[in-house]
């Protein structure tokens, strides 16, 4: 079985790619990031996600000295509604940080394959989710890694990036994403918020896919 | 002053590369990573130029649950001659998630400027260490961060990648970096091995340079 490496936040997006890499017929290794953000909610989501799905799984701490991001410092509030531009939860170089170490344990453990949910329609606009990123991205791990220089790219893995919340949504009901386990709200309350950007963005897409949302 | 984040893992390299972003007229910031090589010696040694050099400095602690390197793993030796190849000292992923901190870091303090020591010509042939590598890493930047949408990219900066280890001695001296903190050995017992790879290769740079490695 090829090996493969997903990573798992916890939310929609990054359990139905989980699935849809299983469905691929990969054996996946899940990787999630303790990385100080706000709540620890989806970190527990992404364990309940990886065990009900029967994967390995690895948490990652990691403590940036640093903030400047609404996702990592509770001083700063999570906006209500969309705003435009690349709203205050962006965290600096948080996917580049993610995929680096996905590729050393992909390179690692020898497999070829990295999966990450990133979208890019439904989205809040941060510039690491965007297709010229990951194009760019995969450039970079043939030549950054050892496998890279024998011919055999580790390669990133997208297959949500052009489907609208709805299609994922529809996605992730066919091919059985525990769905009532995930947890997309950027607060970590007792219930989702419902108001800020995650929470909108996967409200619209079990609406506009008719399905009622399991987790709320 | 203008901002720079540098790089710094307490070896000749480094060290110089640090001392000439100074020289260059930045504020720099410098960034070492504790990821569970083998000893902490050249953590020290890091420390301790920073101190030297006045600059702010930031260790971050990185802990990998996986190994597959000699600078990882004790169990596997470090060889004592070069053989042909990528060397089993070689860690999967390493330049990736250190830039990728870097790049963190460096918008998040409104850096525009990132230094590397990486270098091309006396090395051990590690993949993340050649030119091809930095030219992506790069273009990611530009792609990865808010500062890249703007139109602001935080650039890379290698300016030891071409230079044989005798130029870079010559250069340290020019600018008056304080050898005697720098570590280059790859094992951290007392004195340096005089055997393995980084050795090697610094004692070859003094020799050309003709010049008494201090540190030694």
């Amino acid at each position: 079985m090829k090996k493969a490496v997903t990573l798992l936040s916890g939310g929609l997006d990054s359990a139905t790619t989980l699935f849809y890499a299983k469905k691929k017929g990969y054996e996946v290794y899940c990787l999630t990031f303790d990385y100080g953000q706000r709540h620890r909610k989806e970190i527990k989501s992404a364990v309940s996600i990886a065990r009900r799905a029967g994967c390995k799984y690895q948490i990652i701490k990691i403590k940036l000295p640093w903030k400047g991001s609404a996702l990592l410092d509770k001083r700063i509030s999570i906006p209500k509604r969309g705003a435009s531009g690349i709203p205050v939860t962006y965290v600096a170089g948080r996917n580049t940080i993610f995929l680096s170490f996905a590729l050393s344990f992909a390179e690692t453990i020898g497999a070829r394959d990295i999966f990450i949910g990133a979208n890019a329609v439904d989205f809040s606009g941060y510039p690491d989710c965007r297709p010229g990123y990951y194009k760019v991205f995969n450039k970079l791990s043939r030549l950054a890694t050892k496998t890279g220089v024998e011919g055999k790219a580790i390669k990133i893995h997208t297959p949500l990036i052009n489907k609208t919340k709805k299609e994922i949504v529809l996605l992730a009901k066919k091919i059985k994403v525990p769905l009532e386990l995930t947890w997309s709200c950027y607060r970590g309350t007792g219930k989702p918020c419902g108001a800020c950007d995650s929470c909108r963005l996967r409200s619209k897409g079990f609406k506009q896919a008719n399905i009622k949302d399991p987790a709320i």
